[in-house]
């Protein structure tokens, strides 16, 4: 049986981990009888966001705990996860990605990646374990994987502004519709646009089980 | 193209809606091309849980705007739903049902039900619309129903004390496995177990589809 950890920056896709990915994630990897363990840091989100105005709320939540919703409280803290214990990784979307594991929705190119995440990520690629990003979660690995000369294909859609910035992080970007994957052979990683494309729940599921397609196929 | 309602009690299974119930349930829906509309009541939880720990916080959550997590801030107040714009609906699980939408998980069989909640189900079965219940739901509807004279036939699983209650509210319960579901097809109700049983996302997603599946080819 296949072992995957999936990573998730909270719950909720304004400042925290995307739930349709996250969870079609998880019933994707269960589907084709990976084992999984969910992770995230123990530490407060950037902000907390209110889904039905967009507004800030004055309040502090912490990612671990919010991310205890979806994995119905089975979720471990990143810094206790051993990549040996695991043949792939898979990094759901949502502005978490962007505020929480690192800040690149507030700097951009010039973001810097939470120290746990950046280490994790750089033990995968060193141990050649197969790797999955979906949606925005690509910008974090263009700049863990550029900071350190790997240029990996990967996609985050066809946004021209987004693939232009992770380009400069060192990534090499390549168009993808919302319901196909982008596959760097050599590095073993996968990426899928999701929700930075997807209109519809139906069509995000079908890029994602791409994706999980082929990370479970390359392991 | 089937227009369906889907009813949210917050985001998470201890004090909200069940959000792997109810990210499937959106996922099958659209996938068989059905239109939804998610909706939960404006009005604050009886409680907020720490996944993590199951300790209750000190703190006040909004259904509304956590659903708007689950709903991508597309979540509608329950307050504005008109049953005539609907063929269907779907209420997923969760202890927030229990606690939210009605106060069964304290109460039992002695509980009283939100006065929007109880008006829209009985809106539903008065104009004959096809309605499903996941997971701990059909309690809801067994309150509801057997307060106005409505045997039904639902399913909670297995549970010998929750089947209890829904009897002596006024049900007639029918175990039922995880992966099926129970079909009530003069009052044009379907339940299925999910977490009720379910120990893998999987299986609770084969139930779901089989419900969705019944729910559509019934409308």
């Amino acid at each position: 049986m296949k072992k995957v950890a999936v990573v998730l920056s909270g719950c909720g896709q304004l400042d925290g981990a995307e739930i349709h990915e996250s969870i079609i994630t998880l019933l994707a990897l269960d589907r084709r009888g990976a084992e999984t363990q969910t992770f995230a840091p123990d530490k407060d989100q950037m902000q907390v966001i209110n889904h039905l105005t967009g507004e800030i709320e004055e309040e502090n939540r912490n990612l671990l705990v919010e991310a205890g919703r979806i994995g119905r409280g089975n979720v471990q803290d990143l810094a206790d996860a051993n990549i040996e214990h695991f043949d792939a990784v898979i990094f759901p979307g949502g502005y978490g990605v962007a505020k929480n594991l690192c800040d690149f929705a507030v700097k951009g190119t010039e973001c810097s990646v939470d120290p746990l995440v950046e280490r994790f990520i750089l033990n995968g690629l060193q141990a050649k374990k197969v790797m999955g990003f979906i949606c925005i979660a690509p910008a974090l690995l263009a700049k863990v994987s550029g900071d350190h000369g790997l240029k990996i294909d990967l996609t985050i859609g066809t946004d021209p502004e987004t693939a232009q910035a992770v380009e400069t992080m060192g990534a090499h970007h390549i168009s993808c519709s919302v319901n196909e994957i982008v596959v760097d052979e050599k590095n073993r990683i996968v990426t899928t646009p999701a929700y930075m494309l997807g209109q519809r729940i139906s069509e995000v599921a079908d890029g994602i089980g791409k994706l999980v397609d082929k990370v479970l196929q390359m392991c």
